[in-house]
Order: structure tokens, then sequence, then C-alpha cells
């Protein structure tokens, strides 16, 4: 998405060979317009899988699947939440999902109701890099007997193994736009569309 | 709100004299719809003090302050963190915030860069009980020099002190739904409009 490029390369910061910082537009300032085109862009992609419901993880997957959802007829949205809960129950689907960057092991949970066996679920997140939180959002659709129609991403870290593994396993994985590397000066190299 | 109230009577489920659950259209599962509504309302409210920025805190609060900026013509969206971070910095302001339904403290952040020094802000968020979180979003924007010019809310309880606190201090405070009490059976009762 040639205007997420354009923002990347204008306010993205880099911190090593591996931290790309989106903060100014995507997650902790919303560029509110930019967003919701974002949202719309990943709608025209998914809108012939005709998806039930969006999933995403808290916190800063939110918006861009609320901006997905509002393209695509105003579908519900499911937000798994982090961290365990005084009020577990059978009710309840949880995944394990390991961070690479912070090495730590945490539970993503969802409420089977909002879940609804059967249903075709779009996954959504603002950003790709492992992997693990989609495997742990697939896990918790696969638990709850939904389909999983596509993974629609923010931005790709095309330099870690996330998106190549959903790839390889067939999964319609559409990402806005994708980070291949960044350079020894900083730059922030983008594939091209 | 109408449709607001009517959404909480169906769906809210209490628990014991003062928890209103509304995960099935809130903050789990989100109904899309209802909540691009809700932030057209407040909107409508607040257009007329023209804010520079929306600041609201992640997670929950996060859609119907995108709703909210959307309504408004776009305007961004800073969503304030939780937690301490690794990259601590001057460049960031912070505030204490004590949950009354937790017992515990937490520290919530934002980046100066995002609330700029004479931005006139709306702060949304999607409850307000004790107003603690209010109260931090407040002292953020103190210490950034923004003037707050409102603060909107999805549902209040109304039988928790937050509300008429900042009403007593002159904020223009504008809850879309106030919930009076939880009654002895279990049966929220809502502020008539």
């Amino acid at each position: 998405m040639k205007e997420l490029n354009e923002a990347i390369r204008k306010w993205g910061k880099t911190i090593g060979k591996d931290i790309v910082k989106v903060d100014m537009f995507l997650n902790h300032r919303i560029d509110t317009g930019l967003m919701f085109r974002m949202g719309e862009a990943l709608a025209d992609h998914f809108a012939s899988c005709r998806p039930d419901l969006i999933l995403t993880v808290e916190a800063s997957g939110i918006a861009l699947a609320l901006a997905c959802a509002r393209a695509l007829g105003d579908i519900p949205v499911v937000f798994a939440k982090k961290g365990s809960t005084v009020v577990q129950n059978e009710e309840m689907v949880t995944s394990k999902v390991y961070s690479f960057t912070h090495k730590t092991e945490s539970t993503i949970r969802a409420d089977r109701r909002y879940l609804p066996e059967g249903s075709v679920v779009l996954i959504v997140d603002d950003f790709l890099a492992d992997g693990q939180a989609v495997h742990g959002m697939m896990d918790l659709c696969e638990q709850a007997g939904c389909r999983v129609c596509g993974v629609g991403i923010g931005i790709e870290k095309g330099f870690q193994p996330g998106g190549e593994n959903l790839r390889r396993r067939g999964t319609d994985l559409y990402s806005l736009a994708i980070v291949d590397r960044i350079d020894e000066n900083g730059n922030v190299c983008l594939r091209e569309e």
C-alpha cells in the first residue's frame, strides 16, 4: 500500500537491525484517516471470502480490525485478551503465545460464545514478525470450530519467519507493507509492490 | 443513548452489586455498527469544542476513541500505554493509576511528541467508575501542556464516584449511558435520558 509505505519511510524509526517503530501513526498515535484506508485495503482483498467476524488481539490490533470491519459492512470484531483472568471457565478458549522479542510466554483467550462454531473468521493484526500471535489466534479458532479464511496484516517484517511460514502453509496472507530489511545506515528497505 | 441502553438491558450481565459485563458488544466482542454510532453521538456533543486529538487508554478504549475520531473528521487518536517500558526517557509523560477493582496501582504513559503543547484534547474511554483512568489521562495532558476540553464515556457507573467528581470540578463529562444501580434481582437500572 503506497500511502503506508510512504508513512513508514517518513515516520518509521529503526532500532538496530530488527525493530521498526511506527508509534507516530500506527500503535501509539493513530493516524485515523490512514488507519481507515488500511482497513479498506484489507477489506478489498478479503471481501470475497465473506468473513462473519474479525479476530484480533489487544491492544494495537484493535484499531485496524475495527477499520476493516467497518469496510466489510460492520461485521463484529472479537479481540482476544492477554493474560489469565479470575473468571476462567470452559466457555473460554486459550492459547500460549511465545514472544521472541520479550522472551516471555503469555496466554491469550477468547470467549467461545463470540466465536460461534462454523464461523468464517478473518484474523487481523497490526504487525507480523515471528507469527506467534497469529498462530495463537488460529489455535483459538480451531478450538472454537471456526474456519480462518485469511490473515490481514498492517506491516510484515519480511526478515522474520512468520509470513513465509504462513504462506508455505497455504494461508491467504495479505500484508499492506513488507519490511525486507533494515540496512547498515538504519534505513527501512520495503518490498516493492 | 437509547440504542446503547437497549444493548445494556439485552446483553449486559451483572455480577454482584457493582459489576456490569458488556463483553458481548463493547469490550471483548465489538458490535461494529453500534460502536460507530456511539462514536458519532460523542462527536455530536463535543464537535463545538474542536478537539485537536483524542486521548484514550489501551485496550478497550481504543475502539470508541477511533469511532469518535472518525466522526470528528479523522483527528488523531493517542492511546496511553499501560505499564512501564524498557525505553523510558524524558520524552514520556507518566501517571499512576489506582484500580479499586483490582486493588493494584499501575502506570500509564504517553509520548510527549504526540500530545503537542497547547493542543485541545478530548478524553474518551469505554467505562467510567472511580475515574482513576480519566484522572491519570488528565494528569498526562497537564504535564504535556494540553487543555482537556471534555470527557466522553461509553458507560458510566453512576453508583461510583468518578462521574460526580468530574462534574463537581466543572468538567464537560458526557456519558452515553449511566448505570444508576444493580437491583437485588441483578437487574441493571439505567438513568433515564
